[in-house]
């Protein structure tokens, strides 16, 4: 309990006139916040990754409909409802495989079709409750699966991550490392090792920043070098969050995951994933159709702002990757640990 | 056939006041060369990977000890045997993994221990004689992986490779890069995917650019995207270089080259390793006791030039990892093509 591990940082604001990002490219170097004023400020945001993290990213964009109502002159309830639509079909031009953004633009937008508001002012009260609704929903569900995944860790224990699962992840708790900051908080003796998390480097910058905030003693190595730490070294387990998860278990995460899960399976270390019920994409029955974001070639051929690649290169950058349900130990959620077979874990938690 | 298949670039040279070293550094934005005028100039060119890859590490090793007796004033047969053996005793002392330097450092000590010479212009002549067998040695094994892993290689093929395998690596032809260089002048139709390999780049500044002047269409992609290029992706197969190679197969190679073995058998891929016979190491039963080198950990926390992670943050940097011959389809030798079980074909092959 110190004073460091609560001091509190505003990651996504909703002002009413702006939305308010803490700008995560330029951490932990620098400490800058990014005002949003428009839907397009903070589609770009999400874009850019000034704002990451498949939880983050739900809440940013519905902060961003809300702020195309909060921002304009009231008008009659059409205007209001083609208003809040054209904010929702902007921010799900972003980034296509977070579930979560779509969850909360799902639900914004059958809000706005369903409602009987007779004026505009009505209807923006309505999104707008409905926005905090959904913002509440998923730090509450970040917020248990700390709680309920403190059990599957041992103390001492060591643990193996990759990307950032963090607060900065998810604008409140965190899941995989909201797990762990937990298991911390209660006393537990861990170390972690963290996956720098190339091309963008989520790991080294904002995971490392986030453990020491949580005084958490971490290990920072690269990518490749997880393989062999998983064989040579103790590490009691794998857990990394998700961006999305399709009916089976089938988990969309950081590119790396995958690798990850290979070697997790060959060294025998259970495989854990975190993430809130709102990262669940029932409508896919497996992996095989989690759209796959292909990102800007410049982030590989780039390192730290430096070209490492010669002129003229191809390159192959997806964002992220699936790992099969065959992979993982268990699914960490804010509705309880689920276990294989996760097809039927999955509905019954989720439907329930 | 094209001129820039071609165009000779000098590696390492030996020009009797000095060991002329491409400085692999700063490739592939500059083209500059070291003038290492002493032992410790040849050895800090090593240390500091300004020429890297197990076969040139021990051409340069080679050189350095030859340097050592072309810069100093003949002496009589005892200083100039003293004069090679702290030579060997500092170069010996560089990198602790590649087993191609011990192999001429070995070599170069039994011929001082074992000359019969009764003055030091004989004794160095003898040892100016072996340096130059050596070289030779080397670089003619080297050509022949090429022409024996030929046969390996489909047409048309997707390859992927970790690290940097080419002429740079060795001085000459080429390992694994060596068989790709090959079976393209043959007129083969080649894709060739490069892991970037962090932390230092190797497949992104080294492997790229030699597979540019080579005219081998290449894609590059982060390390731990390989997993999922072999999944997703159709990849005929997957070859590597090799930092020592114990008598069971056991095969030490760049970190990342693990994790890539495992998602190559995840996979069902075929995984190939080329070496030449001077980096097995026939007293190793396994790879278990082969030396894994520690490296300075400024190199996680800098990408680029730029620092990454946040001050005071651990760092686990092992430079080389072990993949087991369990995970190895075939090894690709000067001396043929090495198949499973490994540990005949290997004593067969090497001692023959």
């Amino acid at each position: 309990m110190t004073a460091a591990r609560h001091r509190p940082l505003r990651i996504i604001d909703f002002t009413g006139r702006a939305v308010r990002i803490l700008d995560q490219r330029l951490l932990p170097g620098r400490i800058r916040v990014l005002n949003c004023r428009t839907v397009e400020d903070v589609a770009r945001a999400i874009e850019t990754l000034a704002v990451r993290g498949a939880p983050a990213i739900g809440v940013a964009g519905a902060y961003g409909v809300a702020l195309a109502l909060t921002t304009a002159a009231p008008g009659n309830v059409r205007k209001t409802r083609d208003r809040v639509r054209r904010a929702i079909d902007r921010l799900s031009r972003t980034r296509p495989t977070a579930r979560n953004l779509f969850w909360a633009m799902e639900a914004l937008r059958r809000r706005t079709d369903e409602s009987e508001a007779t004026n505009g002012a009505d209807l923006r009260e309505t999104i707008l409750a409905e926005v905090r609704r959904l913002v509440d929903m998923e730090a509450e569900a970040n917020r248990r699966i700390g709680l309920v995944g403190v059990d599957l860790v041992p103390s001492p224990a060591r643990a193996l991550t990759i990307c950032n699962t963090g607060p900065l992840a998810t604008g409140s708790y965190g899941t995989a490392l909201g797990v762990l900051i937990e298991a911390a908080r209660r006393g537990k003796n861990l170390h972690v090792f963290a996956c720098e998390t190339r091309p963008l480097f989520q790991g080294a910058r904002l995971t490392c920043w986030e453990l020491q905030r949580a005084r958490i003693p971490a290990t920072l190595l690269i990518d490749s070098a997880a393989a062999w730490l998983l064989k040579r070294e103790r590490v009691d387990f794998v857990i990394v969050g998700a961006d999305r998860i399709a009916a089976n278990g089938d988990t969309a995460n950081k590119i790396g995951t995958y690798a990850l899960a290979c070697s997790a399976r060959e060294a025998g270390v259970p495989f854990y994933v975190a993430a809130p019920s709102t990262t669940f994409d029932l409508s896919l029955s497996s992996g095989e159709n989690i759209p796959i974001e292909q990102r800007d070639p410049g982030e590989v051929e780039n390192a730290g702002g430096r070209r490492v690649a010669p002129p003229r290169v191809r390159v192959w950058n997806p964002a992220f990757d699936v790992t099969p349900a065959t992979h993982i130990s268990a699914i960490v959620t804010d509705r309880g640990i689920l276990r294989p077979p996760f097809e039927s874990a999955i509905r019954a938690a989720l439907t329930d």
